[in-house]
């Protein structure tokens, strides 16, 4: 077996997730859990890293680089923000060593557009970014990332020239749990309506501004035609995605395609949605995108 | 004083109100409570009515017409629904009368727009219309009627020929209480933020597919720039509002202009909304509209 080189950690609002990783960047043990920012925050930071930390036997003079909500005002320590045109080769540059502690733990920077017309922040995904198209991307990429809080990111040449949030995850979670809409979505079981999910997608990308009235849909169709809970779920998911796409695919964007960086069943849902809209995506699985930006980090610092 | 005629009753999800009403079409007494359809039905809606009727000192012959929820399927008794085109002046015609009463109590029904690619209903607001506009008002009319869920009718020569219902108000529950805006409105105070709203109002209007990024630069922008909570809440107000006006107003609705039947805060932002993009409104007030509305329809019942 290989011998550690460093510990990759990516620290989310709900989510942990770590790594010990080799100088060839293989994983040699890894770490989940539900300690992100939120719980994170009224344990103790450093406890939580540690015990993971003992859990895979990384030694106490490993490094550790971290990305993602950890590096929030309201996280650990917090790293602040590169702003836009961002490269994404400066990500590691600003990092923002944790103090009081023997280890040299790192934590990355987010990006800010500080434009008024359109302020926008990521935290997390930079480092996707930077593990999917590397430091010096000669290509012009608009890049999807579908989450909570999706993000369309324009880049050049390994810079981030703009991106704007979308929240699309949040909205689907209190329109299908909060509203009207969560009575007709009761009991819904896990089965694909591929064709409901397709069709409202369509809806709302050539209407978006009807995106209020395709929701109110979904409890006055199944009022007056009936119809599965399952279905009422997905045409619910199909118009939230269907609108952000009318927006992201703005512009000339559908001719060079899209690259979309995500993974499991978001993955699924916006490969479909840029299929039923006829633009050609590349897809990177989000998981490996944000340990590639990690292992970059690390190589920066620590020339491993 | 003069004697009492009938009695008028609006019966929403979750408001009651009550009118004892003279020939003259003058209110002699008036009740209002939190017993709408989802209080009363765990209570039991014939104990409820009877309590107000007794407050407002109704004899026991005299005849009551109801709107609204309470003929809905989980209502009291179901009124069922007229299918567009409907005739306005056809809704008495269709009133439900509730068995098992002396008293002549009748309710009157919803209506359907049975179209599977624009399912919608309505009920309540139909007797709005019957109030605001008459039987045979002889003018066409494009008619919003904002609240939880707003509606949008067309209306031609006393018949209601479509409509749609956007979810703008329940939208702005749970958006502003639910989702990470929430942390953007704690605390804020009734100050008004006019120009936040405006520009709210007009960015939506004029890019509806961006709705759920501007809502998050209500979050971004106070984080980079800072700005009261207040003003967070009506930017979050002014971009759904406009969101539904973009499609609302889609077509060649803004050249004969808008009849507005709405009360209160409701038809103050509204009225602003129009006025930012620029769309002449004629507005009628929603408790003056189903009032007219009920009386009508008790005029046609027991020529009172």
């Amino acid at each position: 077996m290989s011998e550690a080189a460093y510990v990759a950690v990516d620290w989310g609002t709900s989510s942990f997730r770590l790594w010990l990783v080799d100088r060839a960047g293989n994983v040699l043990g890894e770490r989940r859990s539900h300690e992100g920012m939120m719980a994170a925050g009224k344990l103790d930071f450093a406890t939580v890293l540690q015990s993971h930390l003992e859990a895979v036997g990384a030694a106490p003079a490993l490094p550790v680089v971290v990305c993602g909500m950890a590096g929030a005002r309201q996280g650990w320590v917090e790293a602040g923000y590169v702003d836009t045109p961002a490269r994404l080769a400066s990500i590691p540059e600003h990092a923002v060593r944790v103090s009081g502690h023997d280890r040299d733990i790192r934590i990355l920077p987010g990006i800010a557009q500080r434009d008024p017309r359109a302020p926008d922040v990521m935290r997390g995904e930079e480092t996707q970014l930077l593990g999917a198209l590397g430091v010096d991307a000669a290509n012009d990429a608009v890049v999807c990332m579908p989450g909570t809080h999706s993000k369309w990111v324009r880049t050049r040449g390994g810079t981030v020239g703009g991106f704007a949030t979308f929240m699309t995850g949040e909205l689907f979670d209190v329109v299908s749990g909060q509203t009207i809409l969560s009575h007709a979505v009761t009991g819904a079981d896990d089965a694909q309506d591929t064709d409901a999910f397709r069709s409202a997608v369509m809806a709302a990308f050539e209407k978006p501004a009807f995106a209020a009235n395709l929701l109110f849909q979904v409890r006055s169709g199944q009022l007056l035609y009936g119809g599965k809970p399952a279905s009422a779920r997905e045409k619910i998911s199909g118009t939230l995605i269907g609108l952000e796409l009318a927006a992201g695919l703005a512009g000339d964007v559908a001719k060079t395609g899209i690259t979309l960086i995500a993974s499991g069943r978001l993955q699924m849902l916006y490969q479909l949605a840029f299929v039923t809209v006829s633009v050609p995506v590349r897809s990177i699985g989000a998981e490996d995108a944000v340990r590639r930006g990690l292992s970059m980090a690390a190589q920066s610092f620590w020339s491993v």
